[in-house]
């Protein structure tokens, strides 16, 4: 694979990557429960590989960092091994990233974020950083990015943890991570709660174990490596049409 | 108006309706930007009036606190008059009136929030708020409450500020800040900023003059008072919904 | 009324008044109990009514921000209703205003405070930001500009809370926030924290119940509209004389 | 002279100590000019030079700390050797000397300030602290004590620093570092900042340079040891009726 | 392979190792440059892989967590691709891991440093989080536990970075991170700084190139694979001795 | 002596002073306890002393700041009397004391420091702030630099608090805060968290109470004037060499 991706790098491989690469990609994941199906580093995972594969698709034009392996999942805190961050340590995270970055000279980042999670303290930090140090910053939760599949294929509904998509995703990019054998439905409750956990006019606290039993949501036993596929290509040809642009742009 | 308005009652009275109060609204505005046609606390105002509205919709189950009127609006900073929060400021104001009226007794909340800007910290602020003090918390930009109406009505490609939809909203509960005699359209510009701004699978920081000339988005002559009530009932039923189930439900 | 007041104004407007105004007046007020006779809301009613009254006399040169609707209140947690920042919070917001107003141009600033409790973490915000931002700024718990009228006319041993004083003020300025069948003299404690509470040669931290049963302090009954407008009306002369000087002045 | 100086007894001794004591002395002074006729330790020195007379006089009731040697001096920077914290920073430090007392089993403190411009952070910090760990906290700067002597015997316009009060009181409590021949009167300005600088109704935040070209107010050359004595001893016999009335109140 | 890494467990199988783990190692890297002979991310990969061989061979007493892939290094700021975080970042990102395991039943915590630059910042952590979880804490930047075969393979006047020391651990562990065509002897200047850069009596805030020219220190081409299982292998065998006593513990 | 001591000079005193001093001294303590021996300001008066000896050496050379009379002391808080900061506060204050004298044109710094306990906090400090103020700072645990001394003369096994090298320190420098008549030898346990309390390769976080009954180490029977004296001469003859290398030094 070439891709320039700096923990790999020594300083010279790095200075001399510097003078093609305009946009850093900063892979934010989680330690978080995924149900019985795939481990708890699931995001991270995730994050770094999809990370690595639009690094080699838009080579020599981004590096990539190492990744963020910790987000936001208080909601998950009742399943044992989930590990989760106060919103403010992920977004002084950020920046000092960012801020040591603009110091080597880049101006434009991408936040490649694995875990919806973390959404909103991500893009709270991309507000603050970009104008207290005067940067580009886009951020996206990248799986949003295959929307075409994701309409097309995915009819559960409630899903985006530990579900068909996600599965698949695994499927498709880190394998190792998916125990083939324990894939298996969600175990949702009905109850209020779930009614208002996201996506209607009100949004709930709430905790991960007042929506599922297992801790999956959706029917993971409905993903597969082709869907996985289907689902990052899309999403990688999305993403990469974005960088070209956020490169081309003059924006002051 | 049969409201319980805290800054409005003195102690007693306060006293009095906590015997039947156990949800308290927090609005929550800006003092922004919002074109030639509506005045700066636009958000502030139509926070204030729909929580109001709500309170006696739901008398006498809620409350209302003082109204928060500033919000994040860093993205408006180069329009004259505008004022922006830190994100953390907001969160500690959310935090601040929560464990205040946790301390009353009040252990359930809802963000009604006015301004879009404002989503991402308030979601941090709701995270943190409900765990930490160990109360419920739904956040709403009440708005969004009237799906039905806005995805009937609103045709605009961008809308959402100083809009058909905004200055409807305006005309019904708030008219005197409107300037009937400087309605027009958006003047926006077409460019990689407007493609990514939002609503998109990267999500870009940006400024709001960099999408549009005169500071409103989509088509504000086709607002009217008849639209402003269709959306504000409709949200206000809805919303009314949600404080009721609430109000039933048992969490843990 | 002839008066800038930011809220109620559309971007052209306020890029039009900055041509004339000099002074940005900052309203902060509290939502905390008086008592079986003010509104909870008092502070901030009163602060924003008489921001209002000396921007309209000190028309063109002043302009009006949002009223801050929270203060520091922790002495008055034990009534119900009552709800207060911290410190920092407050600190945090006027700094946020003062500075978001700096990038519009505003270089001097009044904060025209309401409550007491208020003073000491905004004189702290005043020092740090004046210095911070390269500002001037002044401030002021506005009743203390009618100093003859309060040596004329006040002889409560104790007052400056849902007393004379106040009930006055808002007769004068907001009659709709005052409970008239509900004036009545305070109900004070003899007690050494009553002694140590202010004005004395140490000061205790206490609670205000510990110092009132009905939370007046003072002669309520004493009060009047024309007390009110007495101390008001001096209040407004003393601060626009200071504002009038406030602009002169050339200081480095 | 007998009085428990904490940083001078071994800890067997403050464990026998603290069978009697109960309250802390807590001296706060500043690094700061005091114009060409004292040291700038001075409010340091002061405060140290109080509390531990003070302890005498109540020994064996009170206990002293060690003195926190920096103050909050922003307005006297432009003058060399001036040293300011943060206001945060002297909040935190009392914090922790607080909380670390109260784990040894006080529960009263008294700050005894030396110095003006500590004031207003220090009310803030024992609010916040008294109500954080549930322990009584009453501040004072100590001379404010001496309230009979300095109403009878000082008469100049504008004093408080460097000035016949302060000198009088080094003389008496720290005579080696007072310059005697270099006693002089303040050379003072005659300008709005002089004007608003305190004590009336507006405070504006200013430098000490743009009052005072010596660094000196009032006029120090009529200062004594004599009133020094005048001075302390009224202070110090009125702190210790607080003290004596503060150990014996119950108050919740 | 058999040892408990966290991110590689589903949430079952975490549940099934909390009954015999006891101890969770935390590895800490740095993104920092390493001369032209070793990748970025080292200190990370070195961190990640020992902790690993550490869990295998305390199987199954430990637990891993993901590995944090950043550091403290402002130091090394001047050569292209290093990354800094702020101190604080650091200490924050600690205490909400150990307090997240704190919460699945984890009290004991062993900080698995792999860069001298955390040192002093992890120990003000561990300091810090032991006390305010009440959990134990152990921290070592692990290749100190290799005491012996430092002291007998190891001349070089200055090393620990980039230096015949660790490029040997990195031979063993890692070897797919060493350019072997690039190991060359450290460029040395002979300064002030490097005289009191550190182990002397007084320490100096300076940045690496000051020191070296390009980036190593010591003599590289001194490492070889069987150096590096020299060291490795003292090291893991000391640090599971302590694992084992750390757990027979009973310390309160 | 001839020294310049900054809480003993006037302003006019300080300006004279800083046309020929180059370097600060900052003289950090602790309140602590130290045995039955020596009176917890033990460290504040080491620091103190020691500053004013090097700067009488090193005159005119170098000014001392007013002592920092409190330290980061957690681990004795189980000893009656001690007093511990948080790190951040400890931080914080060294910030605010190095950004004042840098206003006033001081450019190189040492931080001069008395007790174990504050050097990874002292460190964490000292590289933050060089860095955010560009300004060049050395710290150092003074008596290391008394290398030479303590190998030849401290056999101990374990030593560093309270004991012959810590009492002889005092008795050459400050004998008063000695009780003669309690000097002892340790009396420590033989336990775990002794063997890895510090100086081993797994550093435990522990109390000083699990190391010594009486609070002291090693064997203070030991100690004496002339030991002091050698101990302190050859520190003073080390750090007065670093001062002038530090003066020399041109980095930029």
């Amino acid at each position: 694979m070439n891709a320039f991706i700096l923990p790999k790098m020594t300083w010279p491989e790095v200075k001399e990557a510097l003078k093609t690469a305009e946009v850093a990609l900063i892979p934010i994941g989680a330690q978080e429960q995924h149900g019985h199906l795939i481990a708890e580093g699931c995001d991270s995972y995730r994050a770094e590989a999809f990370s690595a594969r639009l690094a080699e698709k838009c080579f020599p034009k981004v590096i990539v960092t190492p990744t963020i392996n910790y987000g936001i999942s208080p909601h998950h805190m009742d399943f044992p091994g989930t590990i989760t961050l106060r919103p403010e340590t992920l977004i002084n995270l950020l920046e000092d990233i960012v801020s040591s970055l603009n110091k080597h000279g880049i101006k434009k980042f991408l936040f490649v974020n694995g875990h919806g999670g973390n959404n909103a303290p991500m893009a709270v930090a991309a507000e603050n950083i970009a104008r207290k140090y005067d940067v580009e910053i886009g951020h996206t939760l990248f799986v949003r990015a295959a929307k075409n599949t994701i309409k097309e294929e995915i009819h559960s509904e409630y899903f985006g943890h530990a579900c068909e998509r996600e599965v698949s995703e695994c499927l498709y990019m880190v394998p190792e991570i998916v125990r083939k054998d324990r894939i298996e439905k969600a175990d949702m409750y009905d109850s209020f709660t779930v009614k208002y956990a996201e996506d209607n006019y009100v949004t709930l606290v709430h905790q991960f174990n007042e929506l599922t039993k297992n801790g999956n949501l959706g029917d993971p036993t409905k993903g597969s490596y082709e869907l996985g596929e289907k689902i990052i290509e899309e999403a990688l040809e999305n993403i990469s049409i974005f960088i070209d642009e956020f490169i081309a742009s003059k924006r002051s």
